[in-house]
């Protein structure tokens, strides 16, 4: 298998992670471990303004080995997330990744389900492509949009599963497959995972990777389910390359047991 | 987590796969290496017939290490599955498994998707159970029945996902639930799991342990498949014991953003 | 299409309900007529206690165009099931209908799901063949257990889509299809359909008939809802028989749309 | 229960179809009168380039009775879609509905899934609105771009089930339910659903009316198939409003069978 290959970068993970609704820094630092992610994403406006449990995110996590993704959460415009995702930038910067031009673009008006709105994410990627970032869009799984954004040079697109945060697994399994299947760029599935399986799942169908955050912070061993949805998407990989045996409405026989019991 | 324990026998895998489908030993033989089961089960018509793939079972395993579950299959009565079993114990015995009184119970009149009988089986097992076997009956995901099996004196229950050999996945969701919350034996879900989701699903349902053989075998690439089965299994098993998130229609904010954008 | 055929009976609507759960006798009376069935089961034990809601039976219904349909709810065992069928016969005297052999037989020793025991179910139903009842025997969705039924005798074979009264709907769909695909008696799918869309669906699939209660007693207007399963009903048997398009993963372009747009 | 109203106009059926893919004229008539619409969908394009199928339009169906419904099937772009729907328009008055301003909105570049493209779509509904028309936008089951939508002043929102002809039935539940409890203006389910079971589905998540062609239209018998939609819909649409009973894990005891069986 060759590696995730993501605006020119590689990594061995399929998994990305990120840094919310874990109960305490701690449980975070050793879920993200036990994770073997290489990508962590960080709401920069909740380390702007300091919200609970994104202090001290500069040592909490050993930036030298993981790739941060800056996301635009919060943002409800275009313009709010083209300002947010400079200062992504930033603050990459400031955590000594000089090179690090991602961004996890979220333009979010709706404030219940939290889905992205379609226009203003393709017009934001737009313009932050042109500003020379990677980005990496997350969108309704819309396959007309995901190749409006991939046409627009996103470095990936990332349909979401299910709302954020719902834990409802792949409710968008039709889409996600037609997505996978017109992309030149890798597809991450984002959102909505609640258990392994449903990692494994869109693993199987095809996409390149994951990115789960509630399923590991909101569970009640937050590192033993971050590593259950490390082999998960391992095993998911693996199948998908593998490749699976046919579904049938019965068995074909292929010994058939015949003779005599030999007593 | 504690060792799965199955008739005062412990095994650290819970992963249990099958010797037959396969394309060539070697096959066979990488699969089950690399699927990491300590447990397999063997067709003893299937060998006592010399059926294609079961010539020189006793030396393509290594059963020092490896636990031989005989199985009935292709015994369409209680009265020759009871036979069977008898014959797998001897053929046990040959292998040097002294002590093994293990029978994976198959009473399976039925020609097209190999359904297995609840009448038929239930009586073999009784008597199994009197000559002192560990009895491992395969079954519909029918509760009642489960029950009747346990307080017969069976070692496990069996429920089928789907009929062998179909690869259609968990269609028995809602009875393997009720059987799993009423068992006090531990439950193996076998036959129909084609996919390493389905696997992880099972397992994070609160299943024991998983019979998978056609999926492995019938894949691609089986070794690869295998591997990705034990990936998924105990993925599935970490999830169950780490305590998944609530599903929820939409994310409860835990980290609220707010305040102006400081740029 | 031809009618329903139990027994010898013909029936002209493939939708039975039944009379426990209601709010009121009014509400009851009004869904029955609603839901145009001609066939309504009554457990024969309630009516022996005057249960809530089952007081003045006789009164209730008009018993000269209603085929009763007495069950066996509430017996534990094959004794008390075959008693109690016996029980329901003379109910069914009392009501006007001499020659009503009819017993739908349920053995339920589960107190919490109320699933059926499927080898008091068979013993029973082998009993009261032999006591020249019609049997309709409500059991799991066990292909196995359906076929022993049929040959014992019974008049149709009842697979529940879920437990009683738990309106999950078809939980049981690979079982149920299999189930109809082998038998020679009329197929009535009984227990947790939820919604008109889940009645279609086993009607669709080619069950015979359905029996329906809590859906109807338990909704918020029961009589409203007792004509939608009618209209289901019809709709998913109308269905059946007309032949549904084929599943495709994308339109077959049937008349390609060319030329230029003629302004 | 109200009416249908869409722009200004009330209808009592919520079931629309259209005309294509249909064996003969003769079974587009039957199937059109069978389903009891008051709606059809014609493809503007179609009927201009006299396509199969489509010659004498005009003469089939009685437009003093049934509202035509121009759709723009065919355009890849939003220019092409909105001179498409003003030749809709002059189509609409060629058959004496002087004031029939409706317009099916389908921006296609998809050749292979049909799928809608939500940007063009949206560009074309401003301009459509603009110009006066009642504008039925076709799109995937994105909830923020149906907001779009509605405030740009569409009259409706049709969003997928599944893709044109496939007969997938509902694969976009959890964004349709979104879309519902959203919308100010009726969702008009559209595409993909291919069986009377998931018509009834789409009308109980509370969908005020659907568009289905192809589930009718490539049945093998489609008059009849016609009346099973006809009934599903109405068979959703009662039981959406008479309010479902709960989902529960098993039946709440309402009258329990207690004392002595009376022999």
């Amino acid at each position: 298998d060759s590696l995730l290959k993501i605006a020119g970068k590689t990594f061995q993970s399929r998994l990305m992670t990120g840094t919310g609704k874990y109960r305490s820094i701690e449980e975070m630092q050793q879920s993200v471990i036990a994770s073997g992610c290489e990508i962590v994403t960080v709401a920069v406006r909740r380390v702007q303004t300091n919200a609970p449990g994104h202090e001290g995110l500069a040592e909490a996590l050993d930036w030298g080995k993981i790739w941060m993704l800056p996301n635009t959460a919060g943002c409800k415009t275009a313009e709010e997330a083209v300002r947010v995702a400079r200062l992504g930038r930033e603050m990459a910067k400031l955590l000594g990744q000089e090179d690090n031009n991602f961004v996890k673009l979220e333009v979010i008006p709706d404030p219940k389900y939290l889905l992205p709105d379609p226009i203003g994410t393709l017009q934001a990627a737009e313009q932050l492509v042109k500003e020379g970032f990677a980005v990496l869009p997350y969108i309704n799984a819309d396959p007309m949009l995901a190749k409006h954004l991939e046409e627009a040079g996103c470095a990936t697109v990332m349909p979401l599963a299910a709302p954020i945060g719902s834990g409802q697994g792949l409710q968008t399994i039709a889409n996600i497959k037609i997505i996978i299947e017109n992309a030149q760029v890798p597809i991450v599935v984002d959102a909505g995972i609640g258990l392994p399986s449903e990692a494994a799942q869109a693993m199987e169908l095809g996409a390149d990777a994951l990115l789960i955050n509630s399923a590991i912070a909101l569970a009640q061993n937050s590192p033993a389910m971050a590593q259950a949805m490390k082999l998960a998407a391992n095993s998911g990989r693996i199948a998908y390359l593998a490749g699976r045996m046919p579904i049938q409405s019965h068995a074909i026989a292929s010994s058939p047991v015949s003779g005599r019991i030999n007593e």
